[in-house]
């Protein structure tokens, strides 16, 4: 009998008749045999709820505040699930952060999980109930309620998960697995079976959605098997494991997925004198708390003069920050009187993931000049290859590769 | 500077502009520099569309997992509350019952609170914020949620003002005052400026909505002054307090208020052989948890014999309890073999409430027998005497006794 975490998506528990379905598929794995915990987020369209009515009041809520509004939507959809589970026959207990001690720091709205006391936890599971704990949410030490931020009803699955030692954290959500491609953009795309954590981990910081960075990087610490599978229909999903399982080494292949986004814009600035003005760019961006994601600098002489090179940048940015961006970006240009700011907005950010990645760099570059695609800007790391296109080539080059690297083909 | 608890009901927070305008009404006590700890119920309609959820999965849901679910209201609307100061330049804080030690015992969804740990209020307090706490709600020593059933807020606001040694506690409603009859059906009925805990407790017993008894009881227990006063328009309302205080001993009148109830039904039997019999009678009801009111017992001869009195019992009990009571009694008559219970459904209970009601029966005979009034059932106290009448003449008899004690007269 092994203790299985299942964690269930808002979407999931989106209605009543979702809930009670929910309670449903618990019952099944209840009934071979395991110990259950649940996390839940709130009903979808809930949190939602409860913003627009904290921003009719105030437009900057206090952070404070909105943790002890929104954690409300957690406590919902638990109680309703339990009420779900008796009426069915079977044990439940719902449990809130302070009663099961998930310990946090005090960041509202964004904060981590120091620590989790596991009592409560195993005396529920020792009377046989099934646990249905509010995801998302945690105390602080003063005890005022504090919640994870973005993934974070999957953070706090797999942080249970990892204090009980359960045998897997299942993340119940509306699709039935990791694709090696978008399925909505490239039809070809495939299920995989299983993937590794650090394959995982890049695809999330490369903008596939199904599961955030913080909760796979928690796993991979804790060495903790995640499945992701659906709630809306049955299918044994994706495994997400170590690099070293032996069913990941059975299974593996060099290139496991390309993965898209579209969320960026690039920004270029050209004639910079010295690198001190670079690090002036970066440092104005950091204090005003914008991320920049890929970054190139390239040196060329001036046309007229030979004495010293000048840098070119181009980097890239979340297009929410763009504004932002640039209105920093002026002090700047003005400040050492650079030449005007080159904004593109149409770009796709492509990437090539797998851990034979290394290999086959020039067979992602051969590629995309077969099919006429413009690169203009590359990053790498051990185990992925970035690019920035035209947003127009985008599905072009999402074809091909996935086409090229076999990803149709099962293994 | 006072230390002033301010509760408000649901309908006082019942929509976003309603919370905006409670938000500035204790800006105003904050103003006068006082100290202000508010307690607050959830929207009202919050508790309804909560209820409706958990009914459509269980018709009777778990009452923990009840408490958990409509615990939620009231964190909302303090969340919204603290969001509407801070918007406005106050320092403010929502607090939970397990952050503040809400200890109650473990009877859920009727929980009586044991004690309040007053660290934390004092420490917020003491750094100058509002501090808003939710209403209705507390903690059992495991940490389960319970919640305090009717009037819960009300007892959560008196209970946390004794613990603060608070001047007095402001019970903020829909209407403006104590008044000496049901203004909605007696027009001439006069607003009154204060009220001794104890005809108040008499009051609320006999049907007056405005404050639940069991607050009542708590306050009366920890001499704390209460203030009962409208949210939505000014005035001073009515101050509940002690039978000793000067303030009560220059305003008191013999007779303070009329009160009346249409909530119940009457039941008679008749021809009952001992006085075991009707004890029968009382436990198979109590067994139940049927609640029975007013009982009058009388014996009379058999018709055709004069060895052993009979004995007539009639009482009244609440609507909602009819069917169950008639078929719970049912089997007493069919045991006991007595003639069918009869059950007046058209009943009203007229009461009259003051200190020197004592003196005055005969005058509440007289004048209900000038009206024409059939008194069924009489029940009376040190502080009141209650009457049955028939529905029909409630209007009449309340504003007979409402005249005929002057309490139309301004004191």
């Amino acid at each position: 009998m092994a203790i299985i975490v299942q964690k269930y998506g808002g979407t999931s528990v989106g209605s009543l008749n979702r809930i009670e379905a929910v309670a449903d598929n618990i019952i099944k794995t209840r009934q071979q045999g395991h110990q259950v915990v649940v996390v839940l987020s709130a009903m979808s369209g809930e949190t939602n709820r409860l913003l627009a009515m904290a921003h009719s009041l105030d437009k900057q809520p206090s952070n404070r505040e909105l943790d002890m509004l929104l954690a409300t939507g957690e406590q919902t959809s638990i109680a309703l699930l339990a009420i779900a589970l008796i009426q069915r026959g079977y044990s439940a207990v719902s449990l809130l952060a302070h009663q099961i001690g998930i310990l946090t720091d005090n960041h509202f709205g964004r904060a981590r999980i120091k620590s989790i006391d596991n009592k409560r936890l195993l005396q529920s599971l020792e009377q046989e109930q099934i646990v249905i704990v509010a995801g998302f949410q945690g105390v602080d030490v003063e005890k005022n309620i504090t919640t994870l931020g973005r993934g974070g009803s999957d953070t706090s699955a797999i942080a249970i998960a990892a204090t009980l030692g359960a045998s897997e954290c299942q993340i119940f959500t509306d699709v039935d697995g990791i694709y090696t491609a978008d399925p909505r953009v490239v039809p070809a795309a495939r299920k995989l079976d299983c993937i590794s954590f650090d394959e995982m981990l890049v695809m999330a910081n490369l903008g596939a959605k199904v599961l955030h960075n913080r909760s796979v990087e928690y796993a991979m610490r804790h060495n903790l098997p995640i499945r992701v599978l659906s709630s809306f229909c049955e299918g044994k999903g994706t495994r997400v494991i170590n690099q070293q399982n032996e069913e990941w080494l059975l299974k593996q292949q060099d290139i496991s997925s390309v993965v898209h986004q579209q969320q960026e814009v690039m920004i270029s600035l050209s004639d910079i004198p010295t690198n001190e003005v670079v690090d002036a760019i970066f440092i104005a961006l950091a204090n005003e708390n914008i991320d920049v994601d890929m970054i190139n600098q390239s040196f060329h002489n001036r046309r007229s003069e030979i004495i010293t090179p000048l840098i070119s940048l181009s980097f890239t940015l979340h297009k929410r920050d763009r504004l932002h961006a640039v209105s920093v970006l002026q002090n700047v240009t003005q400040t050492y009187h650079l030449p005007t700011i080159k904004i593109v907005e149409n770009i796709a950010k492509l990437s090539v993931v797998g851990v034979g990645v290394k290999s086959q760099v020039d067979m992602v570059f051969s590629i995309l000049a077969q099919k006429n695609i413009t690169i203009s800007l590359i990053f790498s790391s051990e185990i992925h290859i970035s690019v920035i296109i035209n947003e127009i080539d985008l599905i072009k080059g999402l074809d091909a590769l996935h086409d090229a690297f076999n990803l149709t083909l099962l293994t």
